[in-house]
């Protein structure tokens, strides 16, 4: 025996194998046991291989995501269908990788895709919901710059009166300071010193993360999108304006095949032209009045519900201030205001395990959806975010890019029943990773861990509500051969793994089938 | 019960759990029984929540790679040492993520790195055996260059005596066509010129992969680096060059801190001066009297062994030549060309599976290394090589870069203990990732999956022969709290996983352990 295997074990910790593997000269002593113990196949016949090869392989796929779904027969000539296009999509990818979108930054290949037939098909599907999406990052650049039209908008500027800092509604000139020392001026006047045109390209830009696909960190990538966020802040958080944002994102997404919503906000206070501010109460009643105008005139509309996810870079005694407003929002509106998350760059603000006392006292019938893992520091507190999510008892995991590195959590999230809210786009503009093909959620479909599909925050990169997001995770993160059976388990998780209830659940899933079923008759007769 | 349950089963396939989640009103009616399956840990106190936290976190880390390797007084000191710096660097990366190395592309941060203290001390540290590396690609770019002095050097070039297409030893002017049509003229001449400083920079960017950190796919950095393989040709397969660069090789890898060296090669014949072309067998003989010769003037150098490895861009029935040359070459020199594998890119090549038929007939005693998995293509035919790679009984799996999508091929590494050979700088070089943090030999170590940290074509990158890539696995791939055992770990695995067997492997432990105990000495000391 090989005097350094007792060491040697300690690496593996199997030392069995190693005995078995590590000395020629042991082996050979105990005569022919180890090559019976070989797992050389060379004696086998080709045809004997292949057999057992393509049970294994075909055992491989079976763990995976969406295998055990059944297709109906429409369901299945829908699928050849699909399956033709994609095929076709990456047969062109193989031949040529640099024309394949889902190895490109999406800022280079937004308008290309638009007119990739598998995108087309994935634009109509119907997707279910979106169960990650953030308050004032939902609607199109295109209804941003309308909103710049309404009545009584001030906007403050510096550098010579060319760089936007701060919007306001309101009758006189503004007297509030913004984030930096600027000038108000009415934003008529603005638009007309610029001319409109210059004015809707400078928003453009401005409302987005465009055109910098080059970030050289995901911190700086952080900054210019918070930096959004706070510009847009006075243009939206205007009482009116508010309900209205709302009610467009409930029309952009339904438009886009997303039939129920649950959305994270911030539930900022809003103000109005008086410069009163109402209180946040409001802002949850705004959301739920606009949410049953919504349902109201779009009966295939499932609904929304919200999350209430204010910043986690905040001392701990805020944090039990979140949880009161969350338990008494939550009295007020028991079936609207359904749970609690925490929000901002994970890496700058407070790990989770620094507010454990104040989110122990969260009512329980106030579900914890957790931001975790949205980063690539393998082993800081930020990525032990997961364990805490999933201890805390979170009932989905918001990004949770980094749990594949961690085994045991993964385990936990299948055993427990835990969806990772995935969100390709988002990850790769905030700088997680480039190419979707090496994006994590290819592992958790491999391991059939539960996955949501989200878009985060689709108005900063301008790319659909979730289509582009279905386009990514279908075409770049799945296997080739995830098909018709893999798109329908994405959906129905998205209404599996909500916060929807009962008979409430039951409803969605029938208002979602009426538009599924109508959506595979008209793919086999498009084909 | 939710008509909806049975089809959503299929989905995940655990309809308990699911049952449990589902239907608040069928929770109802069994009362609180549903109440104490919850997983909410909310009525537990804050410092028994942190107890179980960090238990939980601790397991998960326990699983990980090198958490079981004991270190003795000196090494823990030696650690405290090697952590306190790493911390350092780190420390840095957290606060400017575009300065942290592992971030970026190796050809912007090279330089850089040198400056590193970490870096610095991986350099001196003995690593170990490199596993994976080319026969042609081990050099540094200043011995090439050297070797372009040697005598009776021609080259052949086009665009009116600017590109270098080739280089031949020989008396007279070659007569042989090169790849493509080019005018042979000495090469003092050549050198004269363009003058000497101007060919040694074209010469140090045509023998590299140099500046070109930004290829639009994988296909493309692939075709740039064959063509280096192809115009170092000539200079390289003249027999007396031959085992000089191979001397060369030994001597530049051992001055890094490697011992032994497990070498694939294509194993080309040779010509000789008067263009006489050598047998096979030559190739074989060189490399083995050149080893022989280092080895006996580097008392603490283990070796080397060959492990054939020819292209794999070819019909079957010259993989069943192949395999009679291996069979053959084992027969003459048994204890050192004692493996096989095939190269060439993966996705231009063809699957192993085509292959199974000639493979089969190679003798049990002569092991398989396959290149298997160096794609992101999830799911192709190709991703695919890594079931057959470990139906064919590999021993190893060269690169592997796939393996954790495939969850069942995963488990099977571990419990056939078959080691990966991860190589990342030539993962990012070949376009496979950008950001080590993101390298799946993260989820490797997290799931305990036994790997190697090999430099595979060293040469091409102008990288350490081994050091650069045990610095991106240290402080990039792995956990940030992988310390002193994990690297200890991975130095006793490139040996446990080699092709030594016996008492010349537990030789081989002896020496690296001599060297390692040097080493721990020499950090403690230099603190």
């Amino acid at each position: 025996m090989s005097k350094y295997l007792p060491r040697l074990a300690f690496c593996v910790g199997r030392p069995g194998l190693m005995a078995l593997r590590h000395d020629s000269t042991d082996c050979a002593k105990i005569g022919h046991t180890t090559v019976s113990m070989s797992r050389s196949l060379r004696k086998t016949s080709p045809s004997a291989y292949k057999i057992l090869r393509n049970t294994v392989a075909k055992l491989e796929q079976m763990i995976g995501m969406g295998h055990r779904v059944r297709l109906n027969e429409k369901e299945l000539a829908a699928n050849a269908v699909i399956m033709a296009v994609k095929k076709e999509e990456i047969k062109r990818g193989l031949l040529d990788p640099s024309k394949f979108s889902p190895g490109q930054h999406i800022f280079q290949t937004l308008n290309h895709i638009r007119k990739s037939p598998i995108f087309n098909i994935l634009k109509k599907m119907p997707k279910g919901g979106v169960l990650h999406a953030h308050d004032t990052a939902l609607c199109s650049t295109e209804f941003l710059i309308e909103l710049t039209y309404r009545e009584n908008l001030w906007i403050c500027t510096t550098d010579k009166g060319c760089k936007a800092i701060a919007f306001r509604f309101a009758l006189e000139k503004p007297t509030m300071k913004a984030i930096e020392a600027c000038s108000w001026e009415p934003m008529e006047d603005f638009r007309q010193r610029h001319g409109e045109e210059n004015v809707r390209r400078y928003f453009q830009q401005r409302f987005s993360m465009y055109p910098l696909s080059n970030f050289t960190s995901n911190n700086q990538a952080w900054s210019h999108f918070m930096g959004i966020f706070i510009l847009l802040d006075g243009l939206l958080c205007y009482a009116p304006v508010w309900g209205d944002y709302y009610y467009n994102a409930l029309k952009e997404f339904y438009e886009d095949g997303v039939q129920y919503l649950e959305l994270r906000s911030l539930l900022p206070p809003l103000y109005c032209i008086g410069g009163e501010i109402l209180d946040i109460r409001d802002t949850v009643a705004i959301y739920e009045a606009e949410m049953e105008r919504f349902k109201a005139s779009h009966p295939d509309f499932i609904g929304s519900k919200l999350i209430y996810a204010p910043l986690r870079g905040v001392e701990p005694k805020v944090v039990e201030e979140y949880v009161k407003t969350a338990a008494d929002l939550n009295k007020e509106f028991p079936d609207f205001m359904i749970g609690f998350d925490l929000v901002g760059q994970e890496e700058l603000g407070r790990p989770l395990i620094e507010f454990v006392e104040p989110l122990l006292k969260m009512p329980e019938h106030i579900n914890f959806y957790f931001h975790a893992g949205e980063t690539n520091w393998f082993g800081s507190p930020i990525d032990e975010n997961l364990i805490d999510a999933i201890l805390l008892g979170t009932k989905r995991i918001g990004h949770g890019y980094a749990i594949t590195k961690h085994t045991l959590s993964m385990q936990l999230c299948r055993l427990l029943d835990i969806a990772i809210e995935v969100c390709p786009v988002s990850n790769q503009v905030l700088q997680l990773g480039v190419d979707y093909r090496n994006h994590p959620a290819a592992l958790m479909i491999a391991a059939n861990v539960p996955i949501v599909i989200s878009s985060d925050d689709p108005s900063f990169w301008r790319v659909a509500p979730l289509s582009h997001d279905f386009y990514f995770a279908f075409l770049g993160i799945a296997p080739m051969q995830a098909d018709l059976r893999f798109l329908k388990c994405l959906a129905l998780n998205s209404i599996r793994y909500s916060a929807l209830k009962g008979e409430e659940k039951d409803e969605a899933f029938s208002k979602w089938q009426k538009l599924w079923d109508k959506w595979i008759d008209n793919v086999i007769s498009n084909k």
